[in-house]
């Protein structure tokens, strides 16, 4: 502790684990010592930072323990707030929606909170017709969740007019899951207009532990505790995490950053459609087979091999070096595809599909040894 | 990447940041692949090594983010149980409770949930026949929450006396938050018989954003989202802190590392309360004023300096190099001091109350120190 003495080990004990860098302030954010204040600071600083990033106010951002706490807290809120006389939902869901928003809308109805789940179209976004209709249809309606991005087939939701039609409503809080956005796909919360959003550290090659949500307002959440994060998140801060996610932030969601990974992205897709086109032209088909590059991010790719089910083709890229998956690794023990199913594809192709989801340092040469294994493996099944 | 090829960035981006240290799996536990598979491993490593400190089975340790979640898990599962016709209370905690226990009191009766919080003795602790007493008046209870040493004053409950007592209403839930017992006092929880317990990793030197909850058997959580950690605990789990949190709790809690540190607490904390008697014998007196040094953790001493309130008396400390808190820093915020008025404290003793708490490389000379320091101050003050 060289020159100074602490005794404050019953609010955090210093680091002896390779987290705690020497350059991370140990203290509790909370406490009101120098080592306390430190690491208030180095937060704030982590704070400002990541708003930067999304062009927000630092008292926008609050940091959570990732993405599916983030949605719970959003999602939660609702049964702190008085109730209305019914009226249909009072809570609407895209079917494209992560597990950590879809999972919750039983618990949220046993506890009396009706939800509605819009079906998606075919190319797996919620088409603004659809969403216009629940509009009207759930008078009460209090909150609408909708992804920025689909984790499974990359369909991308076009925010600007849904957020458009949503603010008709007045007193609709309007929640975006934007994990697999951040840092992909240029994002405009201050356009948008929207009142939450949940961001995730480790997909944004972070630290696992850490997440951030975006809050126009406070909101009054259910689950309470410590007064850290303005008592929308209890638990002590994780300081070393916060500071790991806005360095994140800054490396991919930045615009000149963005652009750049982005049209990389973009062109090593089309490169890898093309390839697999060309060299399959009678097994492979993108999922929706009528995929529209624009309508999609760049970075998954929801693919099916005809003839193969999509658990074996994973199995067999792995034993040869290639790590794919199915779907979402978060309901890959459920071996069901709602997502593919609300697009309305039958279960042959539903149990046929894989996504393949590249990153910023994923090469042309990898994606041309990807196309080239796929290639030798339908030739052999 | 070396000779894999990783093409699921949808579930987990390789690690830029200091935490991913290339020893720890970076892929999603849940994905199928090598990567998964590593994680996976790694995962249940840290779990079964979690479970043999604490004596009971890696299938009853789950991984949350901290301690406060831990605590509101096991709290909230409570709405998800058929309600019974209403006789008093439905939840019991001690008003020794850390906020992530006692602020959730408030959101669950809002949705229903009837508690009580009961009153500690002179010496910061649960009283068996308060507790009793309260068994008798509340025949609809199910779920009692008992801290096992209170975070401010270092009291300890007798966990073992009152789980005896607890066990005698069937079907009740015991819970315990053992935070500040976990590596600083013994624990027995196959003897106590506990339903659940909390524990965090960064009080026990690992990293933020790691917490451990013990459930002896499963239970219906309120919040969901993927498989994750049984369905208990939905998110992408924290691989690199659950390695960090096993060996944290390997290196304080197993029995024979936690007798010789426990011995030395106690040795310490002696000196510091004689020291603070003999320099200073009208103005040092500990909180309670009875303490007794077998009814309390060696780790944390609450203590009061006469005409000096604890803010101003923690602030000078901490401009001479001593880093000390009031209370918990988990309530700094709101300056009160509900565990000390439970105690029958008043105001004045309230007000000058701080919170002197000691690790395992706090040394005999720093106590020297913090006692010569406190001294000095006294004699300005």
């Amino acid at each position: 502790m060289a020159s100074r003495y602490y005794f404050d080990w019953a609010a955090t004990a210093p680091p002896e684990t390779p987290e705690g860098k020497p350059n991370v302030p140990f203290g509790n954010p909370s406490s009101r010592h120098g080592e306390g204040k430190g690491a208030r600071e180095a937060l704030e600083e982590a704070r400002s930072r990541c708003a930067a990033v999304l062009r927000v106010r630092p008292d926008q951002i609050y940091f959570s323990s990732g993405a599916s706490e983030s949605n719970a807290v959003v999602l939660f809120s609702l049964l702190m707030k008085d109730r209305r006389p019914s009226g249909g939902a009072e809570l609407l869901c895209s079917a494209g929606e992560h597990p950590s928003i879809l999972e919750n809308l039983g618990p949220l109805e046993r506890l009396g909170l009706k939800s509605a789940v819009l079906t998606l179209n075919s190319l797996g976004a919620l088409d603004a017709g659809v969403l216009g209709a629940a509009l009207e249809k759930n008078p009460a309606l209090r909150m609408a969740a909708i992804t920025g991005v689909n984790n499974e087939t990359g369909a991308v939701n076009d925010l600007a007019a849904l957020t458009e039609l949503l603010q008709k409503k007045p007193g609709l809080h309007v929640h975006s899951d934007l994990v697999q956005a951040a840092g992909k796909i240029p994002l405009d919360i201050p356009a948008w207009g929207i009142d939450s959003a949940s961001f995730s550290g480790h997909k944004l090659g972070g630290p696992r532990g850490i997440g951030l949500l975006y809050l126009r307002r406070p909101l009054v959440p259910l689950i309470r505790g410590g007064d850290q994060e303005g008592g929308i998140r209890p638990g002590t801060e994780n300081v070393a995490g916060a500071l790991a996610l806005a360095a994140c932030l800054e490396a991919r969601a930045e615009p000149a950053a963005l652009n750049t990974s982005w049209a990389l992205a973009r062109e090593r897709m089309e490169a890898l459609i093309s390839l697999l086109a060309s060299k399959l032209p009678d097994r492979f088909a993108p999922v929706p087979a009528n995929r529209d590059d624009n309508a999609f991010s760049p970075w998954i790719l929801q693919a099916r091999f005809k003839g193969i089910p999509g658990e074996v083709l994973v199995r067999v890229l792995d034993q040869r070096g290639f790590a794919i998956s199915t779907g979402s690794a978060c309901s890959q023990a459920k071996l069901k595809r709602p997502v593919l199913e609300s697009m309305g594809l039958d279960e042959e192709a539903r149990l046929e599909g894989i996504r393949i989801s590249q990153g910023w340092s994923t090469t042309m040469e990898e994606i041309k040894a990807l196309a080239e294994i796929l290639a030798e493996i339908c030739e052999e099944l």
